[in-house]
């Protein structure tokens, strides 16, 4: 028997919390998980799901559009933003209290508490003032949107946990920040028929991601209508006499909209955790530092997810999650691999993205093909929607391998989640190239581009 | 110089005969290509591309319902058929001249005219009157949707070809068959509203496909409201005085409908084509059998696409076209590879499906893991709709290989055509398992399925 309460005690009821505090359940282990607001964590209560769902619900009009050239005449629609929210809100009820139930159903106990660190092996659970002792604690208290205090009015501004509660749609809106949540965003709001600008303070979009992409979602989002304005930041807000926004922007120029949401970045949440007093040490910007096997300094305290501020996506929370039970629990050490993860930007159209891009492969190999292809989908032949795809591959010429797929246009997302498997494998341009297309598919093009659009070597572009 | 007049004639402008008239003028070869309908082919002009336009044009009132779960009130759409049919007719248009140019660009010449050949060498050219040699030939005839003659009243009835261009929408129809195009166009007029009626001769519709994705989409068919007449056939059919038609099926019940579609099967083009008069051989079903480089038995006679009867689909006979360039003109004898072709059903939902289904797999294989997801696409969380999405990977136990993989939903198409890389190079289960979820999306359920459903040993589920 254990001395302790808890063989496991996770604070932090997220996907990368949730998870360990199932599987460790699932072996057998005493386990407990303290969440002080709701179990889902970001991606379920405030980040990817209602995310998506707002993304569907902002799509309809362009559905509503490309129906004509079918032959549909569509009268207009309106839309209601109370009956999304609540129907939004219902669905993550429901998956917080599969959350819940999926912990207890392996024997874990669930505790709606912040719990906090009174020392290695002793957590307090603030709601029910009392302490309890675990052999080992996981923290997984993820992140939040970085606020901006520095910014005259910031008290004025929302961000996206604001954003998935707001009592009336706004008319018009400004969004900080440029990248994914301000792009996903920016895209949900206009789709919703919000007057949008997005307000970025370096010269294009989406840093990171390839160039091609980036651009060519920026020429799409504003040939839609919504004003992207780069090197511009905001300098001040203001609450006008009517309730409105005053966004002063560099430049001069000010902004009059109903809300100012910020999406300049996220930090992870770890202040009053009673880190000091157990001895954990955090980085600079306040993450939880961990070795590669997710252990901080102190030996039976890890960490996982945002918290750690190492890639801070779902699968990757949970990926670690998995990986610390198989080293503290199945004495099988496994460290997370966080190689060649592919990742979708719900933009509309969407980026789908696995691998390196153009510009960071060139930094790494001499020689590079790139295929690149850009048709319109087959959907806007007759919608005539003037969008664009974009589908590029990045291939390194001395050994074939396929170092990166770009991907921007519809179901994007779906393609980088099955383009993940060959690139994580190291499969080469000659394995796509004897793959049969489907025809008709978007993806198809993937598969049949023969030629290199151009040669990059040395860094310098060849055509 | 050559003897002849042309080093390449082909006889029919579909896929294959252009993508071989065009890729062998390209090298300079001296080309001509005969058509006596259309340029492009079933594919353009009476198959894939018309039938995805249609199928887009069905998916609308599902747009328009779904809707409702996100907020947005949508009136009553109508629908025009007559516009349907002249946009997709106008983008045919567009398609077909492209193709044409496309040979013409490369430096090939395009004749409007049926071909037929008089000897090894010379073809008649029946529209001009005349005749042109050809050094080398190739017959890209395709097939045609297959006659019923045996069927009292057969005369009455409508194939694919017919479907593209009613003069009216039927507001009830019968379509016989059970393969994908007969299930296609059920879907496609029932989701235009037509009461549409599907009879099939076997057990379960689109024989050849994995069993778990037949009765899946079966299943969703009929609760959309297609009725589905399995173990039946048409016995006879009538054409009543208020102009409709009387379909008598096996049992004796009689169907009044408008329409009577039969797809029981595709047949090659090759009578009246001098094949005799060549000593061009042909099989039973009057497909021209070729060797595996695309050669008849004539030694300069080649054949590819439909009319061979071996894959029928667009990109395999894109692909033994340029087989047949390289294997003819490039001194690069390259005969086309048929194996672990990715294919995709436009049923709604989707199919999409690439390598072997379980039970062709148990055949081959001592011991199989069955993984399989059944869900319900986050889309329909909210719209209410009570689809679910399957997804199944068929996986060898003693290598780890995926065999198959297969999926019934959104974007199934897309997923298989990019499945179709890893499962083509031969990838384990292990490496779908190290490639990185991609959240939200449906295609994440296949790289995240852990744990065998089931196990198939000896060609015996195992639970």
């Amino acid at each position: 028997m254990s001395a302790y309460d808890y063989d496991l005690f996770v604070i932090g009821g997220g996907s990368g919390g949730v998870r360990a505090a199932r599987v460790a359940a699932a072996l057998g282990k005493k386990v407990g998980i303290a969440e002080e607001y709701r179990f889902g964590g970001t991606c379920v209560i405030r980040g990817c799901v209602p995310k998506k769902l707002f993304v569907y619900a902002s799509q309809f009009p362009e559905h509503f559009e490309d129906a004509a050239g079918y032959g549909w005449t569509v009268p207009q629609a309106s839309f209601d933003w109370p009956t999304l929210i609540a129907n939004k809100d219902r669905e993550i009820a429901r998956l917080e209290g599969l959350y819940r139930k999926n912990v207890q159903g392996a024997g874990g106990e669930t505790l709606q508490t912040r719990a906090t660190l009174i020392d290695r092996h002793t957590i307090r659970l603030e709601a029910e003032n009392r302490t309890v002792t675990a052999d080992q604690i996981l923290i997984a208290t993820g992140g939040r949107p970085t606020e901006h205090r520095a910014l005259p009015g910031h008290e004025h501004c929302i961000t996206s946990n604001e954003a998935f509660h707001l009592a009336e749609l706004p008319k018009a809106i400004a969004i900080g920040g440029g990248g994914y949540i301000a792009v996903e965003f920016a895209n949900i709001f206009h789709g919703l028929g919000v007057e949008t600008t997005l307000i970025y303070r370096g010269a294009e979009i989406l840093s990171r991601f390839d160039m091609d992409l980036r651009r060519a979602l920026h020429e799409t989002m504003e040939a839609k209508g919504i004003r992207i304005l780069t090197h511009a930041v905001s300098e001040g807000v203001e609450r006008r006499p009517d309730g409105r926004l005053d966004v002063r922007v560099t430049g001069g120029e000010v902004l009059t909209v109903d809300q100012f949401m910020l999406a300049i970045g996220r930090q992870p949440n770890t202040e009053n955790l009673g880190l000091e007093a157990a001895g954990v040490k955090t980085a600079k910007n306040g993450a939880i530092v961990v070795d590669r096997y997710s252990r901080t300094n102190v030996d039976n305290i890890w960490a996982v997810g945002d918290v750690t501020d190492r890639v801070q996506l779902t699968p990757v929370a949970i990926h670690e999650a998995m990986c610390f039970v198989e080293t503290a629990f199945k004495n099988n050490p496994t460290a997370p691999d966080h190689e060649t993860i592919a990742t979708a930007v719900f933009s509309q159209p969407e980026i789908g993205t696995v691998g390196l891009s153009e510009d960071e492969a060139a930094k790494r190999f001499a020689e590079l093909e790139i295929y690149r292809a850009s048709f319109r989908p087959m959907r806007h032949t007759l919608s005539g929607r003037q969008e664009k795809m974009l589908m590029k591959l990045v291939v390194d010429a001395a050994s074939r391998k396929v170092l990166g797929a770009h991907i921007l246009g519809p179901d994007a997302g779906e393609m980088a989640q099955l383009l993940g498997i060959p690139i994580k494998a190291g499969l080469t341009k000659d394995d796509f190239d004897r793959t049969m297309a489907v025809h008709p598919t978007a993806a198809e093009e993937l598969v049949t581009m023969y030629k290199p659009t151009y040669r990059v070597k040395d860094c310098v572009r060849l055509d």
